[in-house]
């Protein structure tokens, strides 16, 4: 196919928190789809947390990104030329595309065929995407709630988050949610339905959840780690379950940061702390995709998405993540 | 019944390490045995590290001991006077009877009816008792080794770690113990079967593992937190489960210790860390007590007793442990 087609690369490692000038763009041509590949044209394309650690070169669960390779990235696209069986083109994929327009992808890049016509495809990066399919994955497996128990999540407004704390309360939990700023604790109340909010910029968390769940926590849904999860910690309640889903809240593990030991609460609590991984579980996306897309349907299950517009917003995304600026799932949205 | 009865209250909180000092002997009058109790004359009573946990007024699983109360501590005693269905004069206990020569007791502070005449009573109080059933289920309940896996132990020939380390060996697994000094370093490979065994005071423990365990350590069973757990959660393999059954290695958790944060760990790894406290579980103490009892008989469970003659042995006893001067597990044998 002509024409062109432009990627962000990974230019060099971050020191911390990736900002714009970690990554360059580059224009090559549009490739052509081999034997066994598909085109696909990238409608949606992702902006995580995770990809922090998908590009330092250690101590984290995938591969790192070469240097000069396209930043690895989950994306929304639709088939142009297929050389697949089972794949027709026009169909709309989620899959491992990265952060650039085109993509020749072998099938094995491919995570779901997205059937919910009647829903916007970009929602297949967050509610219905990895962010949703981890709440989801994460608080049953690993959290395991049961009716009237306490959940507290942290980034309690954030694409994962919301998500955990409107599924806890559909089955019956109370949720507590932890959120940075005076707008996200009130989207935690209004739009995410929490019983309660903390606000970790302005209050105190440790006093917060003393006065909140006098009982202590149940479970503890963690994205962040740090500050946040050192109060925490302190208010499980016997038998609680940590989810450690994320470590936001940490700028770099290389010299590992210190903090309070976490012994003493594990053992006199007899807590569980496990960390969850969604890679691992790649089974159960497609069925857990669709469940939360009747969800959406019915208005049980909310959500919301900030847009970005065009390749050129990709570099500084990261950082604007980790800044909290922005209200929602963030999204690349490629003007083709 | 006539006679003098000599007790070991607790005088004072310790303030890290309790120490001879924090304990007052006080001689009274041996007790009549109530309606509905038994009165115990104690042969055997236990040291062990939890004490400490116990005696401080904040922060543990269980209500902490009173000042001026007799010390909680398990014993072996023999009934000698009934007024309990079922418990015949002579009968040999494992309970709750305390740092005293004799107990009035209720049914409920008994734990266990030892039946195993052919063995030493006193191993109620280490290898068939708390220790040795505490090995056997933090082990099987939370460990879960499969054949082939490796298991680390730290404290590794102490009462519980030489247990653990034989029992995952008996299933099938490859076992590093970490002890302190040459001795225990020996016991460990000699008495106790591991397949190796570092020195954390003269080996560095991290540098030792990356050797030992270059595919990573899969049940990883921490008596001690600290320094060794430290080098140790840097060694995860994926997958693997920390049973956090003790604290050893911190002497005060008030102000609250820092350390190397863990949650990178136990989200790269999807590891899980869960505390294990043997109250929690003594609905299988019996059966379990039996089957270890037939691993000591036929000799492939093996252990070390260290006895010290008298009650005026107690007060002291706490810190020899910590101390790590004991050779087994400390046990106080009364001279009646």
């Amino acid at each position: 196919m002509t024409g062109r087609n432009r990627q962000i690369r990974l230019a060099s490692r971050p020191d911390g928190i990736p900002q714009a000038d970690n990554f360059a763009m580059i224009e090559d041509d549009v490739p052509e789809a081999a034997d066994g590949e598909l085109l696909v044209r990238n409608l949606y394309l992702s902006v995580e947390p995770a990809m922090r650690g998908w590009i330092v070169d250690k101590g984290n669960y995938s591969a790192p990104v070469a240097i000069g390779e396209v930043m690895r990235s989950l994306a929304v696209g639709c088939v142009e030329q297929t050389n697949v069986d089972g794949f027709e083109k026009g169909a709309l994929l989620l899959g491992w595309f990265g952060w650039q327009e085109w993509a020749a992808a072998t099938p094995d890049k491919v995570i779901r065929r997205i059937r919910e016509t009647d829903l916007s495809p970009s929602l297949a990066l967050g509610v219905l995407g990895l962010n949703g399919v981890t709440a989801s994955l994460g608080l049953d497996r690993i959290g395991r709630p049961r009716p009237g128990e306490t959940v507290l999540v942290s980034t309690a407004a954030g694409a994962v988050g919301s998500a955990v704390g409107q599924l806890a309360r559909l089955q019956g939990c109370r949720t507590i949610g932890i959120a940075g700023g005076p707008d996200k604790v009130a989207a935690c109340l209004s739009d995410f339905g929490y019983d309660a909010a903390i606000d970790y910029r302005s209050e105190d968390v440790d006093a917060a959840l003393a006065h909140l769940a006098p009982r202590g926590v149940d479970v503890y849904f963690d994205n962040t780690a740090g500050s946040i999860s050192d109060a925490a910690l302190k208010h499980l309640a016997i038998g609680a379950r940590v989810v450690v889903c994320g470590t936001a809240a940490i700028a770099r593990w290389d010299p590992p940061p210190t903090g309070p030991r976490v012994e003493r609460h594990i053992l006199t609590k007899r807590a569980r702390m496990e960390g969850f991984v969604i890679f691992d579980h790649m089974d159960a996306f497609d069925p857990t995709a669709a469940r939360l897309a009747e969800l959406v349907r019915d208005g049980r299950l909310r959500f919301r998405e900030e847009m970005e517009e065009g390749i050129e917003s990709c570099p500084g995304a990261i950082a604007k993540l980790y800044l909290g600026a922005n209200k929602g799932k963030l999204i690349i949205r490629l003007g083709q």
